[in-house]
């Protein structure tokens, strides 16, 4: 079989991990876990030549520069979308640069994964799924109750995985609960193997006006030695739409494969918390800082030192001019702050 | 009646509202209610010709440069003590510097005192019984149960003021709030007016060793413009102790007005908080900050913006390059941060 190809999908923002997480640098760009960004760490994940070709990278005008500079020895080619349209476009303008025989395996840049073994091994097994044309989704194993992702229902057993019976997006609390309980469901976490030709066949089926913008702006589009500039007007009539929607729960090829790799979305304070390893008291700290009496705690801080006393389950974050302090719910809560996730 | 002489205490450090006040400028050098520091307001409550004359400032060396840049216009004397001795010892020295017939009002300099005609309303009326060779407390009017506080008791009335029967050092909370729903106790405020020869003369009988060692202090120290240096070797000698414990409670002469002036020792960020002024919601902010879903809580940025999201009860004080996330009760266990407060 041939190498598979890595499809790093690098775009959105979020402002949940302000002001660590800023507009003019978001999270795949920053070294949240670890010392390598979350993007450096997508790109080494792919780096086996026995099992994956050179990655193709799918970002805007907005990220070029952090991409190309964080890419830097992975042989990537890179396709610059004029604007952000969502994840069906933004695979689709990939499948096109590949031969329709080619196994892309789409990868978010803003994911962490602790278990890269198992992530090579869920990957080989989609593989596998994708050439004989099942679009395949990773079912990550769920850990908790979690109410924000969205939810695959396992059906019959396929290859080393099984059909998709039914996709649910984000549960009620006690549906979650039901879900964690049963072990028929697995989260979405947005990493998808397919064939190339397949999944443009499926998505001129289910989404036509989508899959024809796209193929015009790629007809029209112009290289820049590594990089491909898909035509901005053609590109301008798509709407965007997320691929789960626009392909996944119409097509009746939906496959996934469970994936137990120590998945995290770092949608949070707190899950950037559990995944940067937290203490014995479930403190985690990055940077200069002394607590005393905590519990929960998470502090990241860049330069100055940050003293905490008789706190539980509160986010310290120092960034340049900008100190938050909150409550592990109430970072959702940032855009609130008039004008902070602005910057 | 001749002018009551202020005399300003200017020594101690404490660390309870680390890093704003560090070892290098205390509490009285710092502006943390309104535009003036409390040294700064010390001064000017007793800046009024016709009730007070020039002040006596005793201070350290440690501290000598913010007292004189501060207290610039004053035309106050100054004591340097070669080291801290306690209250006691300070306030004999400024008695040894003043003639015997002179009435000082012993004035901590780290109070916030929110009405000021009722201050100087309470030194007029303690003054008129230290003329008569009472040792005059300030009582406090209690406001709440405080554990932290010397109380005392009231006894028979006696001209303005009352005799004190007896002095309580920090009751439990139960007796705090037995005091405060008796009515018949004042909290201790450090504030006091003596005859200075009278202060003198009892001291000499209830502590003649202290007395004979400041005596000889003085006598054997230097004038340097404005600045009195009492002999090192000297007040080294001196067993410093404070003005309570060597006089107030071994006199028979012990006096006290009442005082309901909005005194407050600023001895936590939940004192600062209260008396800087909170919101409806109880939050008190001071520097660039924005508050979402806060109460209680008190910020005091000296740059860097602050955001805080869902806290309560919680004090944020950002200094240079320290930044201080606490609970209220917290900062007591500041000491508890390795090296932290040596700063």
């Amino acid at each position: 079989m041939s190498r598979i190809v890595p499809v790093v999908l690098c775009g959105g923002s979020g402002t949940r991990l302000w002001p660590r997480s800023r507009k003019t640098k978001p999270k795949p760009f920053l070294p949240l876990v670890g010392d390598e960004t979350m993007f450096e760490a997508t790109l080494s994940r792919c780096n086996d030549p026995q099992r994956f070709a050179s990655p193709v990278i799918v970002t805007g005008t907005a990220h070029i520069e952090h991409v190309e500079a964080q890419a830097k020895d992975a042989g990537a080619s890179v396709i610059v979308e004029p604007q952000a349209k969502n994840t069906a476009a933004a695979i689709a303008l990939a499948a096109h640069r590949l031969a329709p025989d080619a196994i892309m395996l789409v990868c978010p840049s803003d994911h962490h994964i602790a278990d890269v073994p198992a992530f090579r091994a869920a990957a080989a097994a989609a593989a596998k799924l994708a050439a004989d044309d099942w679009l395949v989704a990773f079912g990550i194993v769920p850990t908790a109750p979690e109410t924000g992702y969205g939810y695959l229902k396992q059906g019959e057993p396929l290859g080393e995985g099984r059909r998709i019976e039914r996709f649910v997006e984000k549960p009620d609390l006690q549906r979650a609960q039901q879900f964690l309980t049963s072990g028929e469901y697995s989260w979405n976490g947005g990493i998808f193997a397919f064939r190339a030709g397949f999944f443009l066949e499926e998505l001129a089926k289910h989404r036509p006006a989508l899959a024809e913008a796209v193929a015009a702006a790629v007809a029209g589009g112009e290289e820049d030695g590594a990089r491909f500039h898909p035509d901005a007007a053609a590109f301008a009539a798509i709407e965007g739409e997320s691929v789960d929607y626009a392909v996944m729960e119409e097509t009746d090829r939906a496959a996934m494969v469970p994936a137990a790799m120590g998945w995290s979305d770092i949608g949070s304070w707190a899950a950037l918390r559990d995944a940067a390893g937290a203490d014995g008291a479930g403190n985690s700290v990055r940077g200069n800082a002394e607590l005393v009496d905590c519990s929960g705690v998470f502090v990241d801080t860049d330069g100055p030192r940050v003293s905490a006393i008789g706190l539980s389950d509160i986010a310290i974050v120092v960034d340049g001019d900008e100190v938050l302090v909150t409550t592990m719910d109430g970072a959702q809560k940032v855009g609130k702050l008039g004008g902070a996730t602005n910057q």
